[in-house]
């Protein structure tokens, strides 16, 4: 097998038996990303002759000091801060610009030994629905150039889902990083929020930007959670699907808006499937307590970018975005009293949704309205990927399914807060079964 | 009047009428800094050079085309990014580290034609309690070189209440900002959390860490409010103190330390005061619904000190604090449960809290136990800044009052949350009294 068609965990055991080294495994990737790039423009900025220098010293370590990470290549998408790369936001403001600084998950990333490969496009500082083209075409979607591959983490998505890197690095405020997993057929986590530092990515809400994870198996996921320290209050055993109790979320709440007809048969065959393999489905709606989820959302967003684009806004605001712009300037005249009522609101659901989870093995709801829609301009909508954004949960999107047009659909698999770990042993199982018997693949 | 006496807005005001310009202005207060440093240590980086530069670039600027906070010089904290000056944290780590980038609150406030000053001193990370001694020995208080400036914002403190600045950025988490402005004898303000980006800023506690805000006037104070443009919902009217009823709040509740004899009698002549001027003073302890404020702080920074430390604890963990090493490696095992706890049962107070206030014109409290201690070790106990910071609530520090040796000592007014604007104009009005009759003068 090329080793570009290795996940992070399958090539760390190819280094580990010296049948391959980091450089090797760099040149591999480097080389389907000029095979592709032409096609899924996925890469803000991508130094080939960087990647083999720090893939050489990545060789040079013995093998008895390298870090858990060794050599595992991670794209970056372009709103996170790292010291030897430019951070340009899909933003014609930050062009080139390149401050020597490596944001927190960089650091830690580094300091484990991972290869920190390039920096994949967003959408303009994560925060717009627009396609990112940055500097050239729009970014493509892994499995049909003629779709979006979701944002705002456009670039890690695509990259992840097209075998040009086995790990991306994404953010989401509200789906920017469930949304393209499940438009490139790939594993994406949001963890629970604030569980990972998120300094040194670019700001859009202080109390909802997660910093995002993308990979092709829960393997690969489990070991940046364990390079991050995330661990859970219990330990975790291996999950069993046979008598477990899944909550299935079709529609969280009457506001949501309608599913398309991939995301609804998804749904209806992830329960089949794991009916079929021992466990019970109960099919939920969310209390009515919830119902203004939707809408503090929305009001929160408000008052956060408000504070967080008015320093490019005192600047350069000719130079942005509208719908930041909006942000600044109150457009629509939310009131103070309505910003802190949702912040607050919000707050009190939280330990009421955890309690909900807890009942149950894992929520499992959509991650997106349907496939992929054709288009690069429009990023798609995000709104299932809302509620576990605000309710700080850790997500999980399984791929395994496929649209009407053969396009990958994946579901969210999801949590209570601090359970992330658990979520994986979830998820290890419940994506063996998905990936198998869903319909789609690679 | 030499210059370097001037506040801000004192100074704006000569700029306008052509009696000052900003270089012949930042001469003045690089010769007070000269004249003093030695004694107060309280400069990180400081570079004439690059000062009167950046002077006279201002003072090219066409009288129409100058900003609102022209020629406004402002020290900022060494954990705040400049661009063009290096951050370091007080650590050992980051020694002569320059990123090229401005921190949010920087962007906004050159953008506004402010004086980009300095580095002021902080503790480590302004995450410890050891005064800060930046490659030399360490920061004093601008009135007394025995005696502690506080911290962890202990140079903007000692910087702005010494005259070598007239304002100061600080942080605050805990107390950091609140107490070097009542140990130096000036205005400091922490916002409403979240109503200024602190993108940019060292990471301790995403749902505490706030911008702070030194000054030796309200109106220098407002002068930043606005260019930060944080406004309140409703206008803000001339506060009157005659008819006006606040509330004294001497002990929050039980679980705080107890007042020294300084504090105990600035709040007795503050309420003195205010009554002699037509107030009505009610005494007031918090209810026991707010008991667990206390504990549930200390566990969100824990919590939140894990996530913030990992990245620099992962690779130069010899080289930072023992507080630090605590903090990532969980020293007292609080569980995640706990943490979430303490997270949820915070943000239920905070509506609560906001109620309790709005049926006072303000809160008045002690912004420390005394006045600054003899020392320079150790920067003091910051409890009684707690309570307004897992609050959110905007809190001005006003001097006017002096401890048993002549040191200052403020106190703290506070208002709800978004009601900075409002809070200002009551200050104005308290502060022209406590100033004028509470004992203590500059």
């Amino acid at each position: 097998m090329e080793p570009f068609r290795l996940t992070a965990s399958q090539a760390q055991a190819k280094f580990s038996d010296g049948s391959l080294t980091v450089e090797q495994y760099a040149k591999s990737l480097l080389d389907r990303v000029a095979a592709r790039d032409s096609t899924t423009n996925a890469w803000a900025y991508l130094n080939p002759e960087l990647v083999l220098e720090r893939a050489r010293e990545l060789d040079a370590i013995p093998p008895e000091k390298r870090g858990p990470l060794h050599g595992v290549a991670v794209g970056v998408k372009d709103v996170i801060l790292t010291k030897d790369m430019p951070t340009q936001y899909n933003s014609p403001i930050y062009v080139d610009d390149a401050p020597k600084i490596d944001a927190a998950s960089i650091m830690t990333l580094r300091a484990n030994g991972a290869l920190i490969f390039g920096k994949t496009t967003t959408t303009e500082f994560a925060a717009t629905v627009v396609g990112p083209s940055h500097k050239g075409p729009r970014t493509a979607n892994a499995h049909d150039p003629e779709r979006t591959p979701g944002g705002s983490s456009s670039g890690s998505g695509s990259a992840v889902g097209d075998l040009q890197v086995p790990i991306g690095l994404g953010t989401q405020t509200v789906g920017s990083t469930i949304r393209p997993g499940s438009f490139n057929g790939i594993y994406a986590m949001k963890p629970t929020w604030n569980s990972i530092s998120r300094e040194g990515q670019k700001l859009y809400s202080l109390i909802l930007d997660t910093l995002g994870l993308y990979s092709r198996s829960v393997d690969d996921l489990k070991l940046l959670l364990d390079a991050f320290q995330l661990v859970d209050d219990e330990p975790v055993k291996p999950f069993t699907i046979k008598g477990a109790k899944f909550a299935l979320l079709t529609l969280p709440t009457p506001e949501w808006p309608d599913l398309g007809p991939g995301t609804i048969a998804a749904l209806k065959k992830g329960a089949d499937l794991l009916r079929k393999h021992g466990a019970e489905v109960e099919e939920i709606v969310l209390p009515d307590e919830f119902r203004q989820m939707y809408k503090y959302h929305l009001q929160v967003l408000a008052g956060d970018g408000r504070v967080a684009f008015l320093p490019d806004y005192t600047h350069s605001k000719d130079r942005m975005h509208q719908s930041l712009l909006d942000h600044v300037e109150n457009k629509d005249k939310h009131t103070r009293k309505d910003q802190l009522k949702a912040f607050d609101e919000l707050a009190a659901m939280r330990p009421k949704l955890d309690a909900l989870a807890s009942r149950y093995a894992a929520i499992i709801g959509p991650s997106v309205l349907d496939e992929a829609p054709i288009g690069l301009e429009n990023t798609g909508n995000a709104s299932f990927c809302a509620p576990w954004t605000v309710m700080h949960m850790p997500v999980v999107n399984v791929p395994g399914f496929k649209g009407e047009n053969g396009m990958p659909i994946g579901l969210s698999v999801i949590a209570g807060r601090y359970r992330d770990q658990y979520l994986l042993s979830v998820c290890s199982e419940v994506g063996k079964v998905f990936e198998a018997e869903g319909g789609w693949s690679r």
